[in-house]
């Protein structure tokens, strides 16, 4: 069962936060929740999907395995972010691993259950359409982040996408490794990055970052004037 | 107006196919069918959606555009691929191009009219529950394949997913150039990506293909044993 502290975070909830409130207690009628530390392994790829997960807390790495067990981060998640419906609505074995990067308390659904949904409840077909699309848009951008960006662009794109204070102030969610495999390069290609941003401003020490000059880095960044 | 024949064309795109014919007939009711030459631009990066777009015939590149109007192909598509989904869904600036490559047959829906569909009609929401899970699946598959394979493995995976005869002979659909950016490296990284691939049995004049060995070239290609 769900406690009322969850019930409140799950409907802060993008994929909820529209939804009727019915439709929300419809779906997580046959829901439960986990408390999962640190390196838990949620399920692995090539996996039937059993659940929808949806996070309160914590964070979450959707991994993809190559060759000799070589893995690299697709995406992270955090609290609110739900995945995967894809793999949920479609049948088909998961494209990736996910793996518990920090302490976390996830809610899991049912996956017959929320086929079951979309199917029997309009409202959360369209919510579910709209979470969709945000997360589609997300892959895009990462495309285009990969296709067109040079290594320190896109280390640049990332750091300017974290929460930081008004003296440019921020820190890092991951462990370097881990963010050297969600922007598509080496952990020593990385390292370089960090050095080549230092002459636009950005100083680091572990994960405590300091970004001088905003403005100058997000035209280095640029794709097409959007960042 | 559409003719019997885009109907009849129409309804073999996965969106329609498992869709009820009223559904699909209310969808249709305010579109219209244009024939564009390759080269036309049906939509520009950065635009609003206007309409929702389904290729009859031809194909069509989305394409990302960055800085000093350097550009790469995000994904091709052709007939029954409809797009682009989540840019009409939220209302949001299209974050890539799209461009005619092969002189196409395309239907336009108005995206007011999709919106007002995805709102009014369950059926129709279920359907692009589906479809926008299959592309997520397709940018997944794509992210995956940019960071854990190698260009010689990418191009490998791409020859092993088109069309081939039971001699293994194939042929390229779009311009090598084009290719490239779909595969997220240079012109001349493939040109040499073709040439590692000889020793595998690929040989290549122009846009023609054969592949000696297909077995061989899907475990070089293999990811985790999945292509």
């Amino acid at each position: 069962m769900l406690t009322t502290s969850d019930h409140l975070h799950l409907r802060r909830a993008p994929l909820f936060a529209q939804m009727p409130g019915a439709s929300v207690d419809r779906l997580v009628s046959a829901a439960h929740a986990q408390n999962l530390a640190a390196r838990s392994l949620l399920f692995d790829q090539g996996e039937a999907a059993a659940f929808l997960y949806v996070i309160l807390s914590g964070r979450v790495g959707l991994v993809g395995r190559g060759m000799r067990d070589h893995e690299m981060v697709v995406e992270f998640f955090g609290p609110g972010d739900v995945f995967i419906i894809p793999a949920v609505t479609l049948e088909l074995p998961l494209l990736m691993a996910a793996r518990v990067l920090d302490d976390a308390r996830i809610v899991l659904i049912p996956a017959a259950h929320v086929r079951d949904m979309i199917a029997r409840d309009h409202a959360f077909a369209s919510a579910v359409v709209r979470e969709l699309s945000r997360h589609w848009r997300l892959l895009v951008t990462q495309i285009k982040d990969l296709k067109l960006r040079r290594a320190p662009q896109r280390l640049a794109a990332h750091l300017l996408s974290l929460p930081r204070s008004r003296s440019g102030e921020l820190h890092l969610l991951e462990e370097r490794q881990l963010i050297a495999q969600r922007l598509g390069m080496t952990p020593e290609s990385l390292s370089r990055a960090f050095a080549d941003l230092k002459r636009l401003g950005v100083t680091a020490r572990g994960k405590h970052i300091v970004i001088a000059d905003p403005a100058g880095l997000e035209r280095f960044a640029a794709i097409d004037g959007a960042p």
